[in-house]
């Protein structure tokens, strides 16, 4: 197992995993067990530089089970979708060696070597922004690479999946096509690269975090309760997605924004309208929900052709996904004029990411916020109304690439020594 | 047309009408012209004592004009549904004699006399509580008794239909159904009554009057949206409503509870559920909806059986519908520890209607309410939260009877001497 027998040794990879938000919808299943989706999905990667999981994996003969740390936390791995995806890549796993630290491993020792992940997000795993996809993504990732799994992201992408279903789509940067696939052991449910981020660069993400009080429904019994309870939910898989699918790979091939765009807002908006449709009903947008996607479909309307996407997953952030800067940095002064900050805020971490937004809607200091008129497409003034405080703050982002490795030891997060994390 | 030529007169009828609350909603309309929907629905008539509109209507050979003021502002009768309204009645309009007060006024006569009529609620307009369904039943039913108008209450649905869809459900007390009809000129799409209301005299119904800053979509505008955007309208219209229908009727007639539940509340669901997959998307729920939901839902999973069926319409307003007394005073007291009122709020206009259901749930003042403990289904200390404002106020009510004519004459809204409001 190790050349020098007797002397201990840890060998880590360390790997970044973007985090991504559907624009075509994944809601049902069809197997519980394996995570096979009840229609294709189609979702933009966002820039891991805002958003994304950092994630160490290292093995060692000392190590006497396999265990996880989240976010400097231990976490338990004995659930079936960690232990599926272990197994996978173990099944998977070939002989590794590391001539300079004197390390061979076969392929049938990681039958029995123990592996320690250690595991960040660089955003709060509690925003409900899609933690769970990157996190698994990146696990899948890093242990393939320590592991020399020789498959390509695409196999990759269907272990993944085995985790936790959107994770698939972060196996890949830029826009992405979760295929569904028709084999029962789910072997063709697989993530594809439809363009990647260089492909359509203009287009600027504005993540609202909402505040929320609610308990929101996990998505995984959520989408159970679905399929279980809609009458709406077949129709929307076999009838609607599909043609929407053909559309928006269209729409993405030929950076269509305006057919992009009214089908993101038109699959976020029947994602929802099935939730509610579920029994007991589900609610994830919540009133600040409903008032951005009033003022994104206002300004819309005004300006004749749409200007900016949203989308909504399991909880009441909105993501809205501008045409290019200019509509981004008009979109942020709106967003800012009905959702200025609290008073004692700082408005370097109310407008995080890419700062240059804010530096193009010509936002630099607390007082530009006050001073911001109401958009010109506002014509009634009961729509000039504040609500103050109801967004925690905004990440200003980018569609981004997919998973890498980091080389720089110094950003493991595991001690080399003892395996443990830093 | 008058016995003793020269002398003017007034010949008045005053009726009341009552409004209804929708079970199995209408959401669409295959015949803007006509009102004519795209599925059969179903409806609760509402207690008249509670929720109603009274209207008076008159006749006289001084009237130069048709004119009609409610609430006690003059409005304009020029719109296309009045005057369809109006025509109808007229076509179908006989020979009317009073020998009392020397009248005689021939079918010809109507083509040229004019009316006036005269309309209140007892409930705020602005309240949301359909009241224009209310208002077009008792002006086709008051013009229709004035007029000697033959036909049955299934006649003059199909008229009121054309008024307002909803309108010609008021016709009946009870249970009542909307048949969607066939023909192309709306001949047969006419309100029938399913049952009585005395044939299911244990429910009780609480309306939640929920505060609202926001400007909603009108239904007429938004059901047309819905129809010409929404990919899942049609397979509900085609493929949920027919079924669920014959499983409401089924319920109703056999006073089946928790089936009448369920489908109540799934369909509320669905209906918003087509709304929010409308382009743009229709918000008629707000928060204050979404937690009286929740209340609900908990409540009702607690006891195994549901206690309490939930619907709303075109706004946020809850209507809740209780299996019995008992039910309805456990319902009163969970709305009133989430939903206190403000402190300086009068119990007395805070919950009104029938006030037996407020000593059934034992609260005689605002002391009661502040000393009320949490419902025993929830355990989580986060779900007691308190939303002190959010709901203006509560009427208590019950299924009720169909319109009737006033035959008292103080109660009459116009003056007999002038034709004028009183």
């Amino acid at each position: 197992m190790a050349a020098e027998s007797g002397k201990s040794w840890v060998l880590a990879v360390t790997a970044q995993t973007p985090t991504n938000i559907a624009v075509i919808k994944y809601w049902g299943k069809r197997d519980e067990e394996l995570i096979l989706p009840i229609n294709d999905s189609i979702s933009v990667t966002l820039d891991p530089d805002h958003l994304c999981t950092t994630t160490s994996v290292a093995v060692s003969p000392a190590f006497t089970h396999d265990r996880m740390w989240l976010n400097g936390k231990e976490v338990s791995l004995s659930g079936g979708r960690y232990q599926n995806c272990l197994r996978e890549l173990r099944s998977r796993a070939s002989d590794v060696e590391d001539e300079q630290k004197g390390i061979k491993i076969t392929k049938k020792d990681w039958e029995k070597l123990h592996v320690h992940i250690v595991s960040y997000n660089n955003f709060p795993t509690a925003a409900g922004l899609a933690s769970s996809a990157a996190g698994l993504a990146c696990l899948v990732f890093s242990l393939a690479k320590l592991m020399n799994v020789k498959d390509d992201h695409s196999r990759l992408s269907a272990i993944a999946r085995q985790g936790s279903g959107s994770a698939c789509r972060s196996l890949y940067g830029g826009f992405v096509k979760w295929i569904m696939g028709k084999e029962e052991n789910g072997s063709d449910s697989i993530a594809v690269q439809l363009a990647d981020e260089k492909h359509w660069d203009d287009l600027v993400i504005i993540i609202a975090v909402v505040s929320s009080r609610q308990k929101e429904t996990s998505s995984t019994s959520g989408m159970r309760e679905t399929v279980e309870t809609s009458m709406l939910i077949e129709h929307r898989a076999k009838e609607v997605v599909p043609k929407r699918i053909v559309k928006m790979e269209e729409a993405i091939k030929n950076r269509d924004f305006p057919a992009f765009a009214r089908l993101t807002c038109a699959d976020s908006n029947q994602f929802h309208a099935v939730c509610l449709d579920t029994s007991p009903p589900i609610f994830y947008m919540n009133d600040t929900s409903h008032r951005i996607i009033s003022c994104v479909e206002k300004w819309n309307r005004s300006e004749g052709t749409p200007q900016v996407a949203y989308t909504f997953d399991a909880g009441p952030n909105a993501v809205l996904i501008s045409h290019n800067r200019k509509a981004a940095a008009l979109l942020l002064q709106r967003l800012l004029f009905y959702f200025p900050p609290q008073a004692d805020a700082d408005l370097n971490s109310y407008v995080i990411g890419d700062k240059t937004i804010l530096q193009d809607a010509g936002i630099q200091n607390m007082k530009d916020i006050d001073t911001l008129t109401p958009p010109p497409e506002v014509k009634d003034n009961t729509q000039t109304q504040k609500y103050r405080g109801d967004v925690s703050y905004f990440i200003c982002t980018r569609p981004g690439r997919g998973p890498v490795v980091l080389t720089d030891e110094s950003r493991s997060l595991i001690n080399p020594e003892t395996g443990l994390p830093k």
